[in-house]
């Protein structure tokens, strides 16, 4: 059994965002596993910057890196060419998603809008009978303006949207909608819909229990109500490819790529998966990890739908639609160094910029989707990982 | 309109990765963009590390680092405390998570299994009809040991288990399962399915045709099929929490606990989620980025099950099996520096390791999920982020 | 090769329902096949009554029915004693829905609830960007006035109640969602859609094209989108069981079944399952076929959601809610004579009465579940099925 | 509150089936309610048929039967021309079909392969750590002669083929998958299920407990599962349809029908849908109540995939695999009297003819599907309903 005192991490109430404290931490931990922690502790920016993103602060990862581009958008936000900023690990990946983005470009760009924005906190009230959990969600309809009041005195930029009632059993299950700005919103919608519940309580005759979460957030869980309703932003990229582009640059014939479409298709729809497309997950993560994204909401962001169809001239539509992309340009990790000078790559750092960013990571998706889609089908996948990915076991 | 030539990211093809080129890509990105990368390029990596990991290597995105612990843990291939390293820019979660921990601590910790290890590629076999496509899984059934030579024939530690067979329409969609050692795997997996198709291509009389992937494995994606049949491993974290010391440490009764789990088990079955627990994603995320794993496998792994029981003497069983969980030990982003060192806190670089840190990892989301599922409970979830997270929108 | 005109089945427009054409058929069919009709003939009902239900009729499918109760129903509608008509083949299931029943009764009866009523059809308009679909579905909620006119002038009974909207590449998927008062509604508000979207394509400005279903309505089919947002009705059944009439009606302890519900939901999430209680399809199924619903949509009304509580003093809360249930106590099949009977018997034939039919039957549903779910438990299982069903290979 | 004894069913336990106890039952029921059950009782069956079908006999639900076809099929074991009965109260829908069948008569008739057959009973057992659970599936494994041979002594023509195994925390959840023969297999797998566990718990050291049923069979409930993993039988329909025969008969244009299949996938992965296709529940609850099948198993029987390809010349290849067909020639309903009748009209009586029954179905389905598939497209829908349903609402 080990003592108690001596295994707690050290801290420092007073100053614990300090390199010094990091250093002591990295001794601890030298002690206790041996490790050090050379690169871990070979970091250049301020630890003073980070409270509020972490606690017991001991260094950085350094993630790498790549560039990929140039990414022609033709959004409503982010208009012309751009250059975006990929932190991962895995080899080939940069260099399957810029191929996309050339033949994106060549095509004349990816159109990319935003179509729905929605986030969430589903709180669930509990009743002795569903009867009385119904009559609750018709005294709720009344009474959205005060539960709205409620919610929108905690926030400057959140609007409460609309409140979806599911009723099950003795309980009403609540999912409150918002606009959130430029924040991803989770703690802001958190913070509101918890006002909004206890104004409820105090103004509802019945003073109903409530949980704030019923799990129908479905926060950091993918989940069919996401791809149905939507969480963060829904985003659709699009594009019309030229026959010849794809042959010259991807060697590949639409009429085959269309085929093959309709194989991925019923693959999805047997697997029961988040998705029918590639795999937007690799590019959602690698911006996410560069642009100080919050990580885990690749859980939700890599859901998706892709549409396409073959033109009668033999081009190719393709789209994707992102039904649950969670972005901040504000708040968050968005404000720590390297993350920030990763978001000013985009031009999408601060106030009024989140919808760009979105735009651009929906156009990154549909480049890496098309790159990984027509390299399974002439046949270059397995050889492309084989010489890029030299390390691998 | 832009310049293509000046347009194009700067490469070297004989020396690309070195801090020069990733200065001059610095360099062209403030003259495109006007951003400047003053930390991005504060790494004390040495490039030379990188191919195979990052194409356009332009620096390195600086996650911070915080330790969470000590997790006690006892499975069979870790066992004892451990200090574990999570890269987040959330506030609140190493916080919550080291709570949790010490919940599992007094209880005497947390016990880890590995149930089950499945890595796929997925491949589909195209014929006229639906006879001739179930013929073929026949005749595969009957020549699967040409078929493993074929797929081992490519790899050192993979080894083919079973090829599962669905039949859909005039096709056979394939999942070939293989453990992959301490590797993920995927591309190892690719590689040996690629040259077992093209075996099966030569051997079987039609020739038939295929594609490597028919959207059945699914890389990349939550889905059903990962859920049952597992991606990665499936691990099993579960613990019996005493009853007094959620009480005093969480607030929380265990028999409210048990409640709210019938409540969140028919939210989660309604909104069709990947999980019905807390927040698996945000652990596995930060382990994750520290740890040098592909961090879009969060797509997958943070799928998940959560059952509990409320036993008679007041105490809670609480246990998550994550059916997707994809970890490796070696190959990919685990050789790089800062993550290399993060793996050795853990006492998890290299051979023979990746069971430890998938025990490690299922470790840690049960700790997060008692933290993040009693503080609903007790309210303080609201609050907490208000304290911590002071920099939020 | 057959001759086509000996091949086709004997058809009279001018008097095509009657006994006369039927034997003609009947003949035919015995020609043909060899198979003589005998009791398939052997019907009392009219033939005349027939048109608007069935084409080429040949006679009558004789399915047994069996009367289980009596029922204890507290609902809104229904309220008393019930006995149940179900039409079955299958062996057991009357005595075991007979069963839950007393369960039900010596517990003070059931309280059902219906929380939601909306059926759909679901068009998707097809535009040439994501944008401009977005934009239409603006004008959409611009203009739902007039929409809402069109819709309900073809209708007497139906109400447009709200247009959902979900974006998807460059389409705009809508389901309308209506009350239909005592019909099933699909065939009205099929008919009310079409004359929107034909008001739709003329009042807009871009004349959009569209299809009346774009697979979302989703008829005849379980869907997430069909649990979450409900289709015909949801419905909620739920009853506190007396600890001590389940320990000497069913020989099951409380705590034991709420033991075994966290299995059943564990199971039920990694499933998949449309329904994570015991046997809703059995008793909707013979319900439905008694009382002349449309027997197709058990494909929908099968889907629900059990929730169950321990509660302190031992007894437990058990309720089934079903999320799409499709009845009509008009219209459809509901004026047969048989199956007009059989809704008499419970009150249910014709104008306002399907209510009252919607919560009987998840009434009965609640028996159903009650009965086999403590069989499961009480290892009676096998054994009922061995006895009752004594003709079984 | 009501008497018991006055209340309850009357009942002769030693000659319940019989006309005379239907008749009482109808005068009680006449007393109870008013309702009198002149046609429920216009039964021309014999009431001493009925034991292991129904209890409670009361009478007979009268199910209009209209005959459909002649059906082309080119099945393994269903080779030619089929008038196929189909019991419903649904205008419209015999001559739907009628008409879709007569596209496939003219394009060659309709390709059946039953491509897998397994039936389930899911059992799961419990242990005290997820390390024994998983221990224990190595152990039954090993042993899996012995639970065949405790399995298949219950039953002369169910074979175990295969126990899948799906841990998940301290249990495991088996699948146990069998042949069943001409039945449908419910009750003869459940019997040896129960056989197979008991000779397990015997045979094991720790004598572990199980629940029959852990709900992964998944009766009478659409899963994903089933959609895997095949329940009942995985039967796949194909047609390639002549792009002349679907411009004459359904107005329709091959490409135009392609290019909607593409809308429809994605409506239908974006709602959850058990089924890309258009109603398969339709044509398989007509058969089932007409032929003797367990209705109630259209939940699980109704789910599918449609997969279809634009061939080079304009032709349209059409597949439908349902993946969860269960049906039975011999047992349940099979040998009542107007259900046999309708089976020996296809041939499909007795024993070795569930294979041609279920090719009949699902070659049905294919044809229905097309009629409704074209008609959507060429705006006959809401008019063909207008017309043949007159008595709608």
């Amino acid at each position: 059994m080990s003592n108690p005192d001596r295994d707690r991490i050290p801290r420092d109430p007073a100053a614990d965002h300090t390199r010094e404290m990091a250093s002591k931490r990295g001794e601890f931990l030298r002690e206790k596993t041996g490790a050090t922690l050379t690169h871990v502790q070979g970091y250049t920016i301020d630890p003073g910057l980070l409270p509020g993103n972490i606690e017991n602060f001991t260094g950085v990862a350094q993630v790498p890196v790549g560039i990929a581009g140039p990414l022609r958008v033709n959004g409503e936000h982010a208009k012309g060419d751009f250059y975006v900023p990929m932190a991962t690990t895995e080899g080939t990946l940069v260099a399957s998603y810029s191929r996309g983005m050339r033949v994106l470009a060549e095509s004349g760009g990816v159109t990319v809008t935003v179509v729905k924005r929605s986030m969430q906190r589903a709180p669930v009230f509990l009743f002795r009978t569903a009867r009385e959990a119904r009559d609750f969600g018709e005294w709720l309809t009344q009474n959205q303006d005060g539960v709205r009041a409620a919610a929108e005195s905690t926030t400057r930029s959140g609007r409460l949207v609309e409140i979806e009632q599911y009723p099950l059993a003795n309980m009403l299950y609540l999912r409150f909608n918002y606009t959130t700005g430029d924040a991803a919103g989770q703690n802001m919608t958190g913070k509101a819909t918890h006002a909004a519940c206890e104004w409820i309580r105090e103004a509802h005759p019945a003073q109903p229990k409530y949980m704030l979460s019923g799990s129908m957030d479905t926060d950091k869980k993918h989940s069919a109500i996401n791809t149905l309703r939507t969480r963060g932003r829904r985003v659709v990229a699009e594009a019309v490819l030229k026959k010849d582009v794809l042959a010259r640059l991807m060697r590949v014939d639409t009429r085959t790529l269309f085929s093959a479409r309709q194989v991925s298709n019923a693959g999805a729809l047997m697997s029961g998966s988040a998705s029918n497309g590639p795999h937007a997950a690799n590019g959602i993560a690698a911006v996410f990890i560069a642009c100080g994204q919050d990580v885990a909401n690749v859980a939700e962001s890599h859901a998706g739908i892709t549409y396409a169809q073959l033109l009668e001239n033999g081009d190719y539509y393709w789209s994707v639609t992102l039904t649950s992309l969670i972005v901040a340009s504000y708040g968050g990790g968005t404000g720590l160094p390297t993350q920030r000078e990763c978001l000013e790559v985009l031009g999408c750092y601060g106030a009024g910029k989140a919808d760009k960013l979105a735009e651009i990571i929906a156009a990154t998706v549909l480049a890496g989707d098309i790159s990984l889609g027509c390299a399974v089908l002439s046949d270059e996948w397995v050889t492309a990982h084989e010489q890029l990915g030299r390390n691998r076991p």
